[in-house]
């Protein structure tokens, strides 16, 4: 038996009283949040340190689908692709601004779920929620993060620092954001014909909490740190390794080549791929949504980085000339798209 | 006779394709931008001083009406009203982060006038845009910005400064931006019924340019550095007097008296509230979108402040029990209401 639950319409509370309640439990944890919410602007003081800024806009319809998202995993979601970002310029996050445009099919209690995933991620990535703007919208969600970092003066890590010889790395796997997205749109199909179904998707647990419930790179950039390396250029893999490395060579200036074998991939993924007749590599190619970090190591770099769990060498930074490619498992090598890669 | 243009279609050039256009001509003014658009998070380095964010979200249907809002002052005015929070800080605006969710009713025309408004806005308050995230939408448009600010240290003023006996200030005059609304919208109401009419609304240039294309309090700002004033308490009115003033008094722990006959308005929000008739008292008061500064200042600077043009002293702090009221222009007194605040 379900409860019948009284629902609270947001108009009940009005724009004040609803940012009063989602902000009421906010203690501010850095020396750099001067001060936070409640204001015309928050105050930041980052001292000796220089600030990274980075943003992001979630709609639904187009970055999420209701049906399956349920609002804690979303509001999570969508902090950590915010400080996948700012890990990526190996920056540690230290504030972020929310603002919410929401119509009036949600409920209070829908909002307080929103809130309760971004609150979980502050605390999980210690990070001082300051601001933001709460407003309605005339149909659906819209989330729009804007996240601020702290980096030592001069050492940012942009996109621009690849030389040839460097060692290519990802962290983590990838595909698997992916796959658990086909699963879940394929799940939405089953359902919507009959809604009785109850799907058994425990076999794929892995890929459908990298869909729903991604983690940026902390550990990994804690563990770059502490074993001396700094990259020489680096990009968090939202829209694709394909994409990202593209854009790491074309900043660059150079090319890189990569070994499909070298790729990290798991298992569900590879199973899943299979059920669905997709090309493995292509999923972890083309994909998306891992927020994983691909950076590229000095060539002196490559004992320290063996030390570290959870980095994979894919392949080498080659002069510009000779393009950005794929050494597949055969004999063969492939010019790498950024979309509409080809299969070999 | 009216040309016949050929409009292209946003996906035609693909998201990084329009990254690019939207940011090509950009340089960067300030030495604390280190970098800006074209990595995962841009790099600002603010030294000494504090900083100061803001954030506001623009949703098409709630906040802004295409039919009589030109894109380029859409625009524009996306980029002060968050500018305007920073100045309420004491603070000087220094960089802005743009979002942007277009469904594909709109042409890269379209958004080309719209970034047209925002450059210009950044060129006029010597701003420099760094960052952005750019995305389609099911329905609409909806605007982001992030503003920052830089201010020395603890030089910024909060709402929470105010002090029994310290005088009350509004730059400007209030109302217009609201009177400018409603004459927008009675057009509309015309021109739906008959949309050969050709409006003359040139009498009333001024309340509509208030409402389309506001500024922010920037030579205010700099008109208080000048004199050496640091207000007590301030905040920008973009809800309103009423509500405003009751935000400095909840934060400051205090109440106020201000006097009908001293708050400014201009004579075309006179003339266009009698011509609809409503008070126009109550349209200063709770118009909102004035994008005016409401301040507090000490007993002493009274004499600095009346050296200032376009500065109006409206009232005076009083203590907390004695409440936050308007004395009307004939004997009586009335409490001060944020919202549905009643004649008498």
């Amino acid at each position: 038996m379900t409860e019948q639950k009284q629902l609270t319409e947001l108009k009940d509370l009005g724009e004040f009283g609803l940012i009063e309640r989602l902000t009421r439990d906010i203690e501010l944890k850095h020396k750099s949040s001067v001060k936070g919410v409640g204001d015309d602007a928050a105050i930041l003081d980052y001292a000796d340190k220089q600030m990274v800024v980075t943003t992001d806009l979630l709609v639904e319809g187009i970055h999420f689908d209701l049906v399956y998202t349920p609002l804690k995993h979303l509001g999570y979601k969508a902090v950590v692709v915010n400080l996948s970002d700012v890990y990526a310029m190996n920056a540690v996050p230290r504030q972020i601004v929310v603002s919410m445009a929401v119509s009036g099919k949600f409920s209070l209690e829908a909002i307080d779920q929103l809130y309760e995933g971004i609150h979980k991620a502050c605390e999980h990535y210690n990070v001082d929620l300051i601001g933001g703007d709460t407003t309605s919208s005339v149909t659906g969600l819209t989330l729009s993060i804007t996240a601020m970092g702290e980096v030592e003066k001069g050492a940012a890590v942009t996109r621009a620092g690849a030389k040839p010889n460097d060692y290519v790395c990802v962290s983590g796997d990838l595909g698997a954001a992916y796959a658990g997205l086909q699963l879940l749109k394929r799940e939405k199909e089953v359902f919507l014909i009959n809604p009785n179904s109850q799907p058994d998707m425990s076999m794929y647990n892995y890929i459908l909490e990298r869909q729903l419930k991604p983690e940026a790179a902390k550990d990994i950039h804690n563990a770059l740190k502490e074993n001396g390396i700094v990259p020489t250029a680096m990009i968090d893999i939202s829209d694709g390794l394909s994409s990202e490395l593209l854009h790491i060579c074309k900043q660059s200036g150079c090319g890189a080549k990569i070994y499909e074998d070298k790729i990290p991939v798991d298992a569900q993924t590879v199973s899943f791929a299979q059920e669905i007749n997709m090309d493995t590599t292509i999923m972890a190619l083309n994909g998306g949504e891992d927020y994983e970090l691909l950076f590229t190591i000095k060539p002196d770099d490559i004992e320290k980085i063996s030390k570290i769990n959870g980095i994979s060498v894919i392949g080498k930074i080659v002069p510009k000339g000779d393009g950005c490619k794929l050494k597949g498992r055969g004999e063969g090598e492939v010019e790498i798209r950024a979309q509409g890669w080809n299969a070999y």
